[in-house]
Protein backbone atom coordinates (compact mmCIF):
# COMPACT_ATOMS: atom_id res chain seq x y z
CA UNK A 1 0.00 0.00 0.00
CA UNK A 2 0.69 3.64 -0.59
CA UNK A 3 0.15 6.69 1.21
CA UNK A 4 -2.39 9.45 -0.54
CA UNK A 5 0.97 11.91 -0.86
CA UNK A 6 2.91 9.16 -2.74
CA UNK A 7 0.49 8.49 -5.12
CA UNK A 8 -0.07 12.41 -5.65
CA UNK A 9 4.02 12.45 -6.08
CA UNK A 10 4.02 10.18 -8.69
CA UNK A 11 1.03 11.51 -10.36
CA UNK A 12 3.46 14.42 -10.57
CA UNK A 13 6.31 12.81 -11.79
CA UNK A 14 4.24 11.21 -14.65
CA UNK A 15 2.78 13.90 -15.85
CA UNK A 16 6.15 15.86 -16.63
CA UNK A 17 7.11 12.61 -18.14
CA UNK A 18 4.31 12.88 -20.66
CA UNK A 19 5.04 16.60 -20.89
CA UNK A 20 8.33 15.92 -21.84
CA UNK A 21 7.58 13.51 -24.49
CA UNK A 22 4.96 15.75 -26.06
CA UNK A 23 1.83 14.72 -24.94
CA UNK A 24 -0.77 17.09 -23.76
CA UNK A 25 -3.36 16.23 -21.05
CA UNK A 26 -6.38 18.49 -19.86
CA UNK A 27 -5.70 19.77 -16.25
CA UNK A 28 -8.56 17.07 -15.42
CA UNK A 29 -6.38 14.37 -16.77
CA UNK A 30 -3.36 15.07 -14.88
CA UNK A 31 -5.29 15.28 -12.14
CA UNK A 32 -6.55 11.43 -12.56
CA UNK A 33 -3.64 10.13 -13.48
CA UNK A 34 -3.83 6.32 -12.44
CA UNK A 35 -1.17 5.14 -10.32
CA UNK A 36 -1.18 1.51 -10.08
CA UNK A 37 1.01 0.25 -6.95
CA UNK A 38 -0.71 -3.03 -7.60
CA UNK A 39 -0.88 -3.81 -4.01
CA UNK A 40 3.17 -4.27 -3.84
CA UNK A 41 3.75 -0.70 -1.45
CA UNK A 42 7.02 -0.76 -3.87
CA UNK A 43 5.99 1.73 -6.57
CA UNK A 44 9.54 2.69 -7.41
CA UNK A 45 10.34 -0.79 -8.67
CA UNK A 46 7.05 -2.33 -9.53
CA UNK A 47 3.64 -0.97 -11.03
CA UNK A 48 2.78 1.86 -13.35
CA UNK A 49 1.20 5.34 -14.15
CA UNK A 50 -1.55 5.27 -16.70
CA UNK A 51 -3.87 7.94 -18.72
CA UNK A 52 -7.24 5.81 -20.13
CA UNK A 53 -8.23 8.29 -23.12
CA UNK A 54 -11.36 6.09 -23.92
CA UNK A 55 -12.52 2.83 -22.99
CA UNK A 56 -15.63 1.97 -25.17
CA UNK A 57 -17.41 -1.38 -25.64
CA UNK A 58 -15.66 -1.55 -28.85
CA UNK A 59 -11.61 0.15 -28.40
CA UNK A 60 -9.86 1.37 -25.72
CA UNK A 61 -6.68 4.05 -25.98
CA UNK A 62 -4.55 4.68 -23.08
CA UNK A 63 -0.63 6.01 -21.96
CA UNK A 64 1.49 3.94 -19.62
CA UNK A 65 4.44 5.79 -17.93
CA UNK A 66 6.92 3.50 -16.33
CA UNK A 67 10.00 5.36 -14.16
CA UNK A 68 13.33 4.42 -15.07
CA UNK A 69 13.86 0.66 -14.72
CA UNK A 70 9.95 0.07 -12.97
CA UNK A 71 8.58 -3.05 -14.08
CA UNK A 72 4.80 -3.90 -14.97
CA UNK A 73 4.29 -7.22 -13.33
CA UNK A 74 3.65 -10.32 -15.35
CA UNK A 75 -0.08 -10.78 -16.50
CA UNK A 76 -2.55 -12.00 -18.87
CA UNK A 77 -5.88 -10.68 -20.19
CA UNK A 78 -8.14 -13.74 -20.37
CA UNK A 79 -11.24 -14.20 -22.17
CA UNK A 80 -14.13 -12.40 -20.52
CA UNK A 81 -18.51 -12.90 -21.14
CA UNK A 82 -17.05 -15.03 -23.99
CA UNK A 83 -15.11 -12.72 -25.76
CA UNK A 84 -11.43 -13.55 -26.62
CA UNK A 85 -9.18 -11.49 -23.89
CA UNK A 86 -7.93 -8.09 -24.31
CA UNK A 87 -5.67 -7.80 -27.45
CA UNK A 88 -3.40 -4.86 -27.84
CA UNK A 89 -0.26 -2.80 -28.99
CA UNK A 90 2.28 -1.08 -27.59
CA UNK A 91 3.67 1.58 -29.24
CA UNK A 92 7.13 3.13 -28.02
CA UNK A 93 6.72 7.06 -27.50
CA UNK A 94 9.66 7.62 -25.54
CA UNK A 95 12.80 6.41 -23.63
CA UNK A 96 12.84 2.17 -24.04
CA UNK A 97 10.32 -0.46 -22.80
CA UNK A 98 11.41 -4.22 -23.02
CA UNK A 99 8.43 -6.43 -23.36
CA UNK A 100 8.81 -9.86 -22.49
CA UNK A 101 6.44 -12.64 -23.88
CA UNK A 102 5.57 -16.02 -23.84
CA UNK A 103 7.61 -17.65 -26.68
CA UNK A 104 11.46 -18.79 -27.41
CA UNK A 105 13.19 -17.11 -24.10
CA UNK A 106 15.82 -14.71 -25.20
CA UNK A 107 19.51 -15.89 -24.37
CA UNK A 108 20.87 -12.70 -22.40
CA UNK A 109 18.11 -10.51 -21.30
CA UNK A 110 18.07 -6.66 -20.78
CA UNK A 111 15.92 -7.22 -17.67
CA UNK A 112 15.91 -8.61 -14.16
CA UNK A 113 12.39 -9.30 -12.24
CA UNK A 114 12.16 -7.41 -9.22
CA UNK A 115 14.65 -8.45 -6.12
CA UNK A 116 11.98 -11.17 -4.28
CA UNK A 117 9.70 -11.83 -7.09
CA UNK A 118 11.60 -13.89 -9.39
CA UNK A 119 8.56 -16.67 -9.22
CA UNK A 120 6.32 -14.68 -10.94
CA UNK A 121 8.41 -14.12 -14.00
CA UNK A 122 7.76 -16.71 -16.28
CA UNK A 123 7.94 -15.59 -19.70
CA UNK A 124 11.72 -14.84 -21.29
CA UNK A 125 11.05 -13.57 -24.98
CA UNK A 126 12.54 -10.13 -25.16
CA UNK A 127 10.82 -7.42 -27.66
CA UNK A 128 13.01 -4.04 -27.50
CA UNK A 129 10.71 -1.08 -28.16
CA UNK A 130 12.30 2.32 -29.44
CA UNK A 131 10.73 5.49 -30.20
CA UNK A 132 8.09 4.46 -32.99
CA UNK A 133 8.47 0.95 -32.56
CA UNK A 134 5.22 -1.16 -31.65
CA UNK A 135 4.74 -4.73 -30.78
CA UNK A 136 0.91 -6.63 -30.62
CA UNK A 137 0.47 -8.82 -28.10
CA UNK A 138 -2.34 -11.45 -28.80
CA UNK A 139 -5.36 -12.25 -26.21
CA UNK A 140 -4.84 -14.20 -22.94
CA UNK A 141 -0.85 -14.10 -23.63
CA UNK A 142 1.46 -13.97 -20.41
CA UNK A 143 3.66 -10.96 -20.58
CA UNK A 144 5.39 -8.15 -18.36
CA UNK A 145 7.70 -5.23 -19.58
CA UNK A 146 9.88 -2.62 -17.64
CA UNK A 147 11.47 0.59 -18.78
CA UNK A 148 14.72 1.24 -19.57
CA UNK A 149 17.19 4.16 -17.84
CA UNK A 150 15.43 7.25 -18.61
CA UNK A 151 11.73 5.19 -18.09
CA UNK A 152 8.92 4.73 -20.90
CA UNK A 153 6.07 6.16 -22.07
CA UNK A 154 3.99 4.14 -24.31
CA UNK A 155 0.81 4.20 -26.12
CA UNK A 156 -1.66 1.19 -25.60
CA UNK A 157 -4.14 0.65 -28.60
CA UNK A 158 -6.35 -2.43 -27.72
CA UNK A 159 -9.95 -4.01 -27.38
CA UNK A 160 -11.89 -3.33 -24.13
CA UNK A 161 -10.29 -3.21 -20.83
CA UNK A 162 -11.29 -5.10 -18.15
CA UNK A 163 -8.57 -4.42 -15.53
CA UNK A 164 -10.36 -6.23 -12.73
CA UNK A 165 -10.50 -9.52 -15.22
CA UNK A 166 -6.52 -9.44 -15.24
CA UNK A 167 -4.53 -12.56 -13.86
CA UNK A 168 -1.30 -11.97 -12.11
CA UNK A 169 1.49 -14.11 -11.68
CA UNK A 170 2.69 -12.80 -8.53
CA UNK A 171 -0.39 -13.91 -6.37
CA UNK A 172 0.38 -10.81 -3.71
CA UNK A 173 -0.60 -8.43 -6.28
CA UNK A 174 -4.16 -6.60 -6.05
CA UNK A 175 -5.11 -4.62 -9.41
CA UNK A 176 -6.82 -1.82 -7.12
CA UNK A 177 -5.79 -1.59 -3.71
CA UNK A 178 -7.09 1.42 -1.86
CA UNK A 179 -4.52 4.19 -0.49
CA UNK A 180 -3.32 4.56 2.88
CA UNK A 181 -4.55 7.82 4.55
CA UNK B 1 -6.05 13.20 -58.88
CA UNK B 2 -2.50 14.74 -57.90
CA UNK B 3 0.82 13.68 -59.25
CA UNK B 4 3.38 10.76 -57.20
CA UNK B 5 5.61 14.13 -56.78
CA UNK B 6 2.73 15.75 -54.93
CA UNK B 7 1.53 12.92 -53.03
CA UNK B 8 5.61 12.80 -51.60
CA UNK B 9 5.85 16.26 -50.82
CA UNK B 10 2.64 16.42 -48.83
CA UNK B 11 4.47 12.88 -47.27
CA UNK B 12 7.14 15.10 -46.39
CA UNK B 13 5.11 18.05 -45.06
CA UNK B 14 2.48 16.11 -43.06
CA UNK B 15 5.74 13.89 -41.75
CA UNK B 16 7.36 17.67 -40.74
CA UNK B 17 4.27 18.30 -38.70
CA UNK B 18 4.12 14.96 -36.74
CA UNK B 19 7.57 15.62 -35.97
CA UNK B 20 6.92 18.96 -34.38
CA UNK B 21 4.43 17.54 -32.60
CA UNK B 22 6.78 15.25 -30.74
CA UNK B 23 5.73 12.06 -32.12
CA UNK B 24 8.48 9.52 -33.72
CA UNK B 25 7.69 7.42 -36.59
CA UNK B 26 9.90 4.68 -38.08
CA UNK B 27 11.73 5.43 -41.57
CA UNK B 28 9.14 2.80 -42.91
CA UNK B 29 6.51 4.57 -42.01
CA UNK B 30 7.43 8.03 -42.99
CA UNK B 31 7.97 6.44 -46.44
CA UNK B 32 4.16 5.22 -46.43
CA UNK B 33 2.30 8.06 -45.16
CA UNK B 34 -1.13 7.65 -46.51
CA UNK B 35 -1.88 10.96 -48.71
CA UNK B 36 -5.82 10.90 -49.18
CA UNK B 37 -6.73 13.32 -51.76
CA UNK B 38 -9.89 11.60 -52.22
CA UNK B 39 -9.83 12.09 -56.38
CA UNK B 40 -10.54 15.89 -56.15
CA UNK B 41 -7.36 16.97 -57.01
CA UNK B 42 -7.50 19.82 -54.61
CA UNK B 43 -5.33 18.49 -51.75
CA UNK B 44 -4.29 21.42 -50.29
CA UNK B 45 -7.98 22.32 -49.29
CA UNK B 46 -9.40 18.57 -49.00
CA UNK B 47 -8.07 15.87 -48.06
CA UNK B 48 -5.52 14.78 -45.32
CA UNK B 49 -2.37 12.61 -44.51
CA UNK B 50 -3.01 9.19 -42.50
CA UNK B 51 -0.23 7.13 -40.32
CA UNK B 52 -2.08 3.62 -39.69
CA UNK B 53 -0.23 2.09 -36.43
CA UNK B 54 -2.70 -0.64 -36.25
CA UNK B 55 -5.67 -2.33 -37.76
CA UNK B 56 -7.01 -5.50 -36.16
CA UNK B 57 -10.13 -7.08 -36.63
CA UNK B 58 -10.81 -5.59 -33.22
CA UNK B 59 -9.47 -1.79 -33.22
CA UNK B 60 -7.70 0.70 -34.84
CA UNK B 61 -5.23 3.53 -34.40
CA UNK B 62 -3.99 6.68 -36.35
CA UNK B 63 -2.72 9.77 -36.51
CA UNK B 64 -4.44 12.27 -38.96
CA UNK B 65 -2.73 15.37 -39.96
CA UNK B 66 -4.30 18.42 -41.60
CA UNK B 67 -2.56 21.41 -42.96
CA UNK B 68 -4.26 24.53 -42.22
CA UNK B 69 -7.49 24.96 -43.41
CA UNK B 70 -7.74 21.62 -44.85
CA UNK B 71 -10.86 19.86 -44.96
CA UNK B 72 -11.90 16.37 -44.28
CA UNK B 73 -15.16 16.00 -46.35
CA UNK B 74 -18.62 14.85 -45.08
CA UNK B 75 -18.85 10.92 -44.82
CA UNK B 76 -20.11 8.17 -42.38
CA UNK B 77 -18.93 4.84 -41.42
CA UNK B 78 -22.06 2.28 -42.08
CA UNK B 79 -22.36 -1.13 -40.51
CA UNK B 80 -20.48 -4.17 -42.31
CA UNK B 81 -21.17 -7.52 -42.30
CA UNK B 82 -23.58 -6.95 -39.51
CA UNK B 83 -21.50 -5.46 -37.20
CA UNK B 84 -22.42 -1.70 -36.20
CA UNK B 85 -20.07 1.17 -38.30
CA UNK B 86 -17.03 2.38 -36.81
CA UNK B 87 -16.60 4.05 -33.57
CA UNK B 88 -14.10 6.50 -33.23
CA UNK B 89 -12.40 8.72 -30.99
CA UNK B 90 -10.01 12.05 -32.35
CA UNK B 91 -8.06 13.55 -29.85
CA UNK B 92 -6.24 16.56 -30.56
CA UNK B 93 -2.41 16.56 -29.84
CA UNK B 94 -1.26 19.81 -32.04
CA UNK B 95 -3.22 22.46 -33.57
CA UNK B 96 -6.85 23.19 -33.87
CA UNK B 97 -9.37 20.64 -35.84
CA UNK B 98 -13.03 21.85 -35.74
CA UNK B 99 -15.55 18.70 -36.11
CA UNK B 100 -18.95 18.81 -37.13
CA UNK B 101 -21.53 16.11 -36.41
CA UNK B 102 -25.24 15.91 -36.88
CA UNK B 103 -27.03 17.47 -34.14
CA UNK B 104 -28.09 21.11 -33.38
CA UNK B 105 -26.06 23.42 -35.70
CA UNK B 106 -23.98 25.86 -34.10
CA UNK B 107 -25.67 29.35 -34.78
CA UNK B 108 -21.63 30.70 -36.14
CA UNK B 109 -19.34 27.83 -36.84
CA UNK B 110 -15.95 28.81 -36.82
CA UNK B 111 -15.33 26.96 -40.68
CA UNK B 112 -17.09 26.92 -44.21
CA UNK B 113 -17.08 23.76 -46.94
CA UNK B 114 -14.07 23.95 -49.69
CA UNK B 115 -15.77 26.45 -52.36
CA UNK B 116 -17.51 24.64 -54.95
CA UNK B 117 -18.82 21.72 -52.18
CA UNK B 118 -21.48 23.64 -50.10
CA UNK B 119 -23.89 21.20 -50.98
CA UNK B 120 -21.60 17.95 -49.75
CA UNK B 121 -21.97 19.83 -46.15
CA UNK B 122 -25.32 19.29 -43.89
CA UNK B 123 -23.76 18.95 -40.41
CA UNK B 124 -23.49 21.95 -38.49
CA UNK B 125 -23.19 20.81 -34.95
CA UNK B 126 -20.02 22.00 -34.11
CA UNK B 127 -16.62 20.80 -31.74
CA UNK B 128 -13.44 22.56 -31.68
CA UNK B 129 -10.94 20.54 -30.12
CA UNK B 130 -7.83 22.13 -28.90
CA UNK B 131 -4.51 20.05 -28.19
CA UNK B 132 -5.39 17.33 -25.08
CA UNK B 133 -9.15 17.77 -26.50
CA UNK B 134 -10.94 14.73 -27.84
CA UNK B 135 -14.40 13.72 -29.08
CA UNK B 136 -16.11 10.49 -29.95
CA UNK B 137 -18.19 10.63 -32.85
CA UNK B 138 -21.12 6.87 -32.84
CA UNK B 139 -20.87 4.66 -35.85
CA UNK B 140 -23.28 5.68 -38.83
CA UNK B 141 -23.10 9.51 -37.84
CA UNK B 142 -22.65 12.22 -40.72
CA UNK B 143 -19.22 14.08 -39.70
CA UNK B 144 -16.74 16.26 -41.48
CA UNK B 145 -13.97 18.18 -39.96
CA UNK B 146 -10.97 20.94 -40.69
CA UNK B 147 -8.24 22.35 -38.95
CA UNK B 148 -7.18 25.20 -37.98
CA UNK B 149 -4.83 28.25 -39.10
CA UNK B 150 -2.06 26.04 -38.20
CA UNK B 151 -3.09 22.54 -39.12
CA UNK B 152 -3.30 19.85 -36.92
CA UNK B 153 -1.99 16.71 -35.90
CA UNK B 154 -5.15 14.42 -34.74
CA UNK B 155 -5.18 10.82 -33.00
CA UNK B 156 -7.49 8.69 -33.65
CA UNK B 157 -8.73 5.66 -31.75
CA UNK B 158 -11.48 3.16 -33.11
CA UNK B 159 -12.82 -0.12 -34.18
CA UNK B 160 -11.70 -1.57 -36.84
CA UNK B 161 -11.08 0.42 -40.13
CA UNK B 162 -13.00 -0.67 -43.63
CA UNK B 163 -11.98 2.53 -45.62
CA UNK B 164 -13.55 1.44 -48.38
CA UNK B 165 -16.92 1.26 -47.29
CA UNK B 166 -16.75 4.87 -45.93
CA UNK B 167 -19.85 6.76 -47.58
CA UNK B 168 -19.33 10.05 -48.47
CA UNK B 169 -21.51 12.98 -49.21
CA UNK B 170 -20.06 14.38 -52.03
CA UNK B 171 -20.07 11.95 -54.87
CA UNK B 172 -17.34 13.16 -56.80
CA UNK B 173 -15.02 11.72 -54.04
CA UNK B 174 -12.98 8.24 -54.53
CA UNK B 175 -11.27 7.03 -51.10
CA UNK B 176 -8.29 5.65 -52.87
CA UNK B 177 -7.68 6.56 -56.10
CA UNK B 178 -4.65 6.40 -58.42
CA UNK B 179 -1.66 8.49 -58.24
CA UNK B 180 -0.79 10.00 -61.62
CA UNK B 181 2.82 9.54 -62.96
Amino acid sequence: MITRAEAEQARRRAAAMLREAGIVLTPQEVATIEIAELGLGDLERQGLALVTYVNTDRYCAKELVLFPHQTCPQHRHPPVDGRPGKQETFRCRRGRVYLYVAGEPTPRPRCRPPAGSASAYTVWHEIALAPGEQYTIPPDTWHWFQAGDEGAVVSEFSSTSTDEHDVFMDPRIVRTPALAD
